[in-house]
């Protein structure tokens, strides 16, 4: 398994081959081993397949390719509605409509997703996380007609392989784990962390051919850019208040 | 792989063993190849291994003996103040002081800590996730001393199993996954998804101990309360605009 993960890459063609029911489900099963809080499971999984339904779902995630071409798009939400359904019917009083439930349920809804890849890679399936998700949640909302307390998180492709890319860069691992307390970055230390990702050919590329000075200037004024950042952000505390979790 | 993950039970007793730096580190090396926003890896992770630190973290985990008793407690923290010092560095304007970005980083964290977790386990590593981070995450912050736009997400307490409890229940699959849409639960469904739960002598007892009617009374008057949740709420949207996340 450690070498099913290390060698992963995000799979973004598939072959036009379905993914068993029998497959899926076993997978999905053994997912929801992963720890959760209070044994509460807060989470669903929208599970489609059929192509009108993918089409409908196609626009929120920019019309990434994926999604139509995938064989199984995996919607992950947090649900808190489940649990306060079944409160309410045996005379409990839930308070989860609040921001703590909501990071409990989004906490538990990760945890699932990423069991559910890693063990879809292990069985010879791709996956592609779909960030999208929660930029356009209110779509999502819609198509799926999800209720009060369940919000979409995140969004997974699935299906057999039809491409071999490379494997992307990772930072050197000193950047990331900290000893004992966080130590800050001096400004040599942000120039060795990001050197090998600013040699590389495929990134200078990329600056040029999107006009700018820097690597870093691609993602501030075209990939993630305050303003989009901004507006996504209003709009994501505006649907939370409405599934009730603000 | 499958199998490690099926059969995995969180683990709260550890050996008197250390974890060397040199597995530890493997373990989390390969963690980081998760599928990770952008490429950016939105995350730190802190290592305590040190008594006197773990002393000090072990009230903002209401003392939970796991704490102290671990050989390494890691911190998953969301992190996006490496890639904005970079960003300052290099030219250009970061607009990542948002709730986006705060929930764009804490996915990749928690894609991260569960990727290390199953990467521990079948590595004859037990793991426990400590959902008392973000209850308390103040203390956490001023310990381990981390800077704006970096906040604590979950904690993982991490060693060599001292017990072997049963595995714990878990709700039928039925329960969690739709088929194309959201399907409401009707109170049939609800009886049927938590009838085995509720017929759990462990529970029968849970309830009779703590004096209460139902299963469902013991998490929302005890161990998961509204007042708790929205003091907790409150809590935590302060320290993410201390944090410059709102």
């Amino acid at each position: 398994m450690i070498e099913s993960i290390k060698n992963r890459k995000s799979i973004r063609k598939y072959l036009q081959k379905d993914i068993s029911s029998e497959l899926l489900n076993n997978l999905l099963k053994t997912s929801f081993r992963a720890s959760t809080m209070g044994g509460m499971q807060l989470y669903s999984v929208v599970v489609t397949r059929d192509m009108a339904m993918k089409a409908k779902l196609s626009p929120a995630h920019f019309d990434q390719p994926m999604i139509k071409d995938a064989p199984v798009v995996l919607t992950y939400c947090a649900d808190f509605r489940r649990f306060t359904l079944w409160c309410k019917q045996r005379k409990a009083v839930p308070g989860y409509n609040n921001f703590m439930s909501f990071l409990n349920a989004t906490m538990d809804t990760l945890l699932v997703a990423q069991n559910f890849c890693t063990l879809a890679e292990d069985a010879g399936l791709g996956i592609c996380y779909l960030g999208t998700t929660t930029y356009n949640p209110q779509q999502i909302i819609d198509i799926l007609q999800l209720p009060k307390l369940v919000m979409p998180i995140t969004t997974v492709t699935v299906g057999y392989p039809a491409e071999a890319p490379e494997q992307t860069d990772r930072l050197p691992i000193s950047a990331m784990i900290h000893e004992e307390r966080y130590h800050d970055y001096v400004p040599t230390a942000i120039d060795r962390i990001y050197a090998y990702k600013e040699s590389m050919e495929s990134n200078k590329q990329f600056v040029l051919e999107n006009k700018k000075e820097t690597l870093a200037q691609v993602f501030t004024d075209i990939r993630y850019t305050q303003k989009d950042n901004e507006y996504m952000s209003d709009n994501l505390m505006n649907v939370l208040k409405q599934q009730g979790f603000v």
